[in-house]
């Protein structure tokens, strides 16, 4: 089999001048604060206009536009990767990250919607870059909402065409409008959760160019903040349960959220996914704040704030902070250690192993012993009702497992790399669920800036892997993809 | 569906009488160095083997000798319940460890060939005493092996059917021949090879009671040793020798061995799960060595020694320590932590995860991938050259996630009843996979004596579960276990 590369190179100038064109809205900003950052961001908004352009015209002229599975898998894995390469221009010509190395863990920090950052001072780079860092998260944020809601059921990946099968506008005979028609649905509500984010944002006392930075942040689950001190920063106790809601929000399946907004109240709530994200986030929440209440001595308004914050944080994988949680109790570092493994919902922005999956993990772990009773009877896992397809089932098993054994080669492969075992395990278990701080020397007070080269790069693949749901990236490793038929 | 308690109870009975003949067993040793725990090994003795024969006697008179699966599960758990419930009386009664406790995770540390210890002095306790803490492991290595090569294939649990497929003087029909004849030959081997290791030790130059001892706890990747420094105190590098190479032969598929001894080599060398024994033991054994190498200013053959020693007492559960680990350098504590969810061969011994189920989690991830190209296509996992029926691969990757599920949630659980992140996580691991040292305040030079009273209840929970292949006792949690049919 022949990869259909005209069509290919043609999708990644496409992406590549679309990232042009928002460089060029960071402009504004930088002339409204000085410009500094003027030229640099316009030459690289010029050039990946340019070379996106011409990308796409050559090989426009192909008339072929037919596109094979294979091609999909290219598309996505290297669409990630060119919009992270061309995204480093703008820190390297405006000399806000110099070294290469650094500007593409940022860049890819950014488009994965991880929010880990080399940066220690934030707030001493130029305004019109500091909006180019929180615009790649977002731009991050929509690419995943097209890449789970249409791409990836296509390609049959981690289960995911079980858990947008409701999605709303289905009619499963027309691909193409079907596409077209839920992915635009369900960037809408992501583009008016995202102003009306902002706008309670202002309202609570933000300045506009933070709300907006933060709102496109807080949507794309991404987590990097305009502030050093990251939300807190920010006191306002308004503020910081604003973020909270949309941060949960943006942990919801936008498909969930799309019936909510459509009042089917009774859809929302049979939904067996969104109530397991309710409830372990209830818990996890009131552990961590009888916890903090307990041993640092905050009021209990503030220990509730604080806990509910790092949790709705971490489980959505955002990655913002309002506390340095590695001074709290061990339990709850544990607790968290182990929350980051679990992420939020599929059809959102978050990244990790994904709420439903553990949902089905559960179920068919206690299904495993009642089969073991019964060894001849078909006992399939159901989810909102509907038995699951046995090699779905399958599917998402053979996906955490591969995911966790990641997780253990990327922490040995760190510690080889020079870093001590908390670091290790945490750096890799943060990147590769796409949140942002970890332990140790990556905690919530600190950055990734001092990590060796080696282990920048090893982060910012593990990045790219844990948000393009392995598969689609681990596949590209197999000969089976690469054979002819 | 009803139990058939009275042979249940037959059964426990006639576990409990033998060991108290086990506790006769280390009456000379008593005698002979003093004597001071004599009349408590004696009482224990006499008690366990009275109560035993009464339960045996009173159940013996009904005539039903029919045992249902069900049946299999209560005897496997309550069986092990039993012997670490009766093996407490021999370390209360002599006073060596006075707290109910303490005594009962040192025995059920013993029967699950565990090897974790609260003793902070082992050389200060009576020799009687301390012979009756390794006979343990090695009556609960014997346990192992019905229990491996008989008794889990029956009940289907985690694919154990599939390892022992290959075992000697198999015929299918005939169940019951076929079970005793496979224990009797793999128990031959069993005490064979103790011997020949406690002639070994001996003639390298331990005293003839440690030389016992150490044998004993070797064979059953137990890991008990009768000094305080373990087998570090036996500077001879040709003890440490043979202690490597029978904790190997511990930890390998006790069927391989068997065609070993026979000369069938080839078969041998064609078994999948015994070369992925090799690779992963060399591989990690090498890094190791390197790291020691360059870091701990010891010589080469030290180096590869120490190494070589570390790396097969963990990966084959055993838990002897030549030397303090945490002082190694950052890489080699995370690969060391890693390996405490590898684990040896199934039909050996050894606890954990076992090495055929990474195997097979392996292949099935790669051809996961394979699936994802070619959905319609059926994709089997093949060992040894034959096709896996995918219930049982199924069954391997719901094992795998569900050992890891509990590793996360005993973490948790440990960190709230007050321990920090290191020993937390790493007390879970090394407990439920039955190795015994750990990191943090129960590193290779510490003891388990100072955690707090539910860790240690908890741990004892986590070393039976993980000794029973998990399914065994969580089975009895479920609804479905219970309801008649």
């Amino acid at each position: 089999m022949k990869f259909n590369y005209k069509v290919i190179f043609k999708v990644l100038g496409l992406l590549i001048l679309m990232n042009g064109v928002f460089m060029m809205t960071c402009l504004p900003f930088s002339y409204y604060y000085g410009g500094r950052d003027f030229n640099a961001l316009l030459i690289s908004g010029l050039s990946a206009i340019i070379i996106g352009y011409l990308t796409f015209a050559l090989s426009h002229r192909n008339q072929s536009k037919e596109l094979k599975k294979k091609d999909g898998y290219l598309i996505v894995t290297f669409g990630w990767l060119a919009m992270s390469l061309f995204g480093t221009l703008p820190y390297m010509l405006s000399g806000a990250i110099p070294n290469f190395t650094d500007a593409f863990f940022e860049t890819i920090s950014g488009f994965t919607t991880t929010g880990a950052t080399i940066l220690s001072d934030i707030e001493s780079i130029d305004k019109g870059i500091l909006f180019w860092r929180s615009l790649t998260q977002w731009i991050g944020g929509m690419g995943i909402i097209v890449l789970a809601v249409a791409i990836l059921p296509l390609l049959g990946i981690g289960g995911m065409q079980l858990f947008v099968a409701e999605a709303p506008g289905i009619s499963p005979d027309k691909l193409k409008p079907r596409i077209t028609e839920t992915a635009k649905r369900l960037w809408l509500i992501y583009v008016m959760l995202t102003v009306v984010e902002m706008v309670l944002l202002w309202i609570g006392g933000m300045d506009f160019y933070d709300a907006i930075n933060h709102a496109l942040t807080t949507m794309a689950t991404g987590g990097f903040s305009t502030k050093n001190a990251s939300v807190a920063y920010y006191t306002s106790p308004f503020i910081q349960y604003v973020i909270i809601i949309f941060m949960f929000l943006a942990g919801t399946n936008f498909t969930v959220t799309y019936f909510a907004l459509h009042g089917k109240m009774l859809t929302v709530f049979r939904n067996e996914e969104f109530r397991f994200y309710c409830v372990v986030t209830a818990i996890v929440a009131i552990l961590v704040s009888i916890g903090v209440y307990q041993t640092m001595g905050t009021t209990l308004e503030l220990s509730i704030r604080q806990a509910l914050f790092q949790v709705v944080s971490i489980i959505t994988t955002t990655g913002y902070v309002t506390a340095d949680y590695t001074v709290w109790p061990y339990e709850i570092i544990v607790l968290l250690f182990v929350m980051m493994f679990v992420g939020a919902s599929a059809g959102s922005t978050a990244g990790g192993v994904k709420i439903v999956r553990h949902l089905i993990l559960v179920k068919n772990s206690v299904l495993e012993l009642k089969r073991q009773l019964h060894p001849s009877a078909i006992i399939p896992v159901r989810l909102n009702g509907k038995a699951i397809h046995r090699d779905i089932t399958f599917n998402i098993l053979a996906f955490i497992m591969i995911y966790i054994s990641i997780f253990a080669f990327g922490s040995i492969m760190m510690a080889f790399i020079g870093v001590d075992f908390m670091t290790s395990i945490s750096s890799v278990a943060t990147c590769l669920g796409n949140i942002g701080p970890g332990l140790g020397d990556v905690g919530p007070v600190d950055h990734f800036g001092n990590m060796p080269e080696l282990g920048k790069w090893l982060l910012s693949m593990l990045m790219l892997l844990g948000r393009l749901e392995l598969f689609t990236v681990l596949i590209l490793f197999t000969p089976y993809f690469w054979r002819r038929i």
